[in-house]
């Protein structure tokens, strides 16, 4: 897959790394000499220029089914929308463009763009569930009332079998995977997920062992039972 | 417990709302009244004021074990490392801060804050997880290998039951939950969670109906090949 990342900031940055390292074509357009010079590198083109006039656009390849435009820009509502609107008059096929507001995202979404992003919105959601969850290693919800959350095993279940632990009837919970092995370095970003390896589907057989973390489904007041009452 | 959010630009605002909006006593401080005016009834206290002005800090109550200090501020380096000093020298318990490059989140460690907040960090990798997967209608890494993700229901499912359709065994995915019932609006943000409300555990008799989406657990390529089979 190909794809043209318009602005270069912090999300447009990470966003041309992690596609790039995934075996993708990806072509960066900032205006900053600087941010660009850095990645050019990394990606497959990073080039210089102001995305807002429509020749610097004229320059790029924005033809093909396979093409995937993100205008990522995050400041500077106005040059979103004159970039967007600019890529919809050239014809190009898929469009995503981060959102800052409402008004922007209504905006886009007159546009016609494919999707949006609200990268902040994503973040600060994830932020207040990881706070109110503090007591679980890593927390998601899946609806308003179930979530998935990693606990550290409770010490005294090492050796035991995973049928022996009643985890189903006795505490309400299913348990989804066990990851074990060596965490990985996962830096101090309070959202980052645990990172050791998980082992496949735990058969009723399967014997805990020390460092193991429990990956569990269930209801949110489950796993905060669940939490308390061993203390994990 | 207590939050003090410093900033409040599209993440700090956001987070404000959804800690707020789940019984949490939130204080806003910001130097736009604007902001601060649009927030005032939503949260406990709204502050106009510059916080890296040690004055303007110690108007607030910064002391107790329950209360947790977020600088989220996304630009401006320096007024974030700043605000961060003063925060510490002031002898407050718990503080996280966005971090916006590694410079920042190195000197940010130095200083000894509980946690950092890399906000776009987090939504480039969803959202190019979400790109490499779009056959699928959500999707969440667990570790390198395997994923979450949610697909709708192949439609010669219907009527049949759990166990008939041998998703271990077949397709060497496991179920995690089924998602059924009436979707509420996500918006257009391609990261948002399909949200329609999930059942529980499924038994092994539970009868598949229509409209049902299943959150499947597996290896990425055993999720991919189920999407591609059924087209779903």
């Amino acid at each position: 897959m190909k794809y043209v990342i318009i602005g270069a900031g912090q999300f447009g940055r990470a966003l041309a790394l992690k596609l790039a390292d995934t075996g993708n074509e990806v072509t960066v357009l900032d205006e900053k000499e600087a941010v660009v010079t850095e990645l050019k590198d990394r990606v497959a083109y990073a080039l210089v220029g102001d995305a807002t006039d429509p020749r610097t656009l004229r320059q790029l390849d924005l033809t093909g089914d396979d093409l995937r435009v993100i205008v990522a820009i995050g400041e500077g509502f106005e040059r979103s929308i004159m970039i967007t609107g600019l890529l919809k008059e050239m014809g190009v096929k898929h469009i995503y463009a981060r959102s800052v507001n409402t008004i922007h995202a209504r905006i886009l979404k007159l546009l016609g763009v494919d999707g949006q992003i609200r990268a902040e919105e994503i973040a600060a959601q994830q932020l207040a569930d990881r706070f109110m969850n503090m007591s679980l290693l890593h927390f998601r919800k899946i609806d308003s009332s179930h979530a998935l959350a990693e606990v550290h095993l409770p010490s005294d279940w090492i050796g035991k079998q995973l049928k022996d632990v009643d985890l189903r009837s006795k505490y309400k919970l299913n348990l989804l995977t066990v990851r074990r092995g060596v965490l990985s370095e996962t830096g101090d970003d309070v959202l980052a997920t645990p990172n050791a390896p998980v082992i496949d589907f735990p058969e009723p057989d399967m014997v805990f062992e020390q460092d193991d973390m429990l990956v569990l489904f269930g209801l949110e007041e489950s796993l905060k039972k669940f939490a308390e009452h061993f203390g994990v």
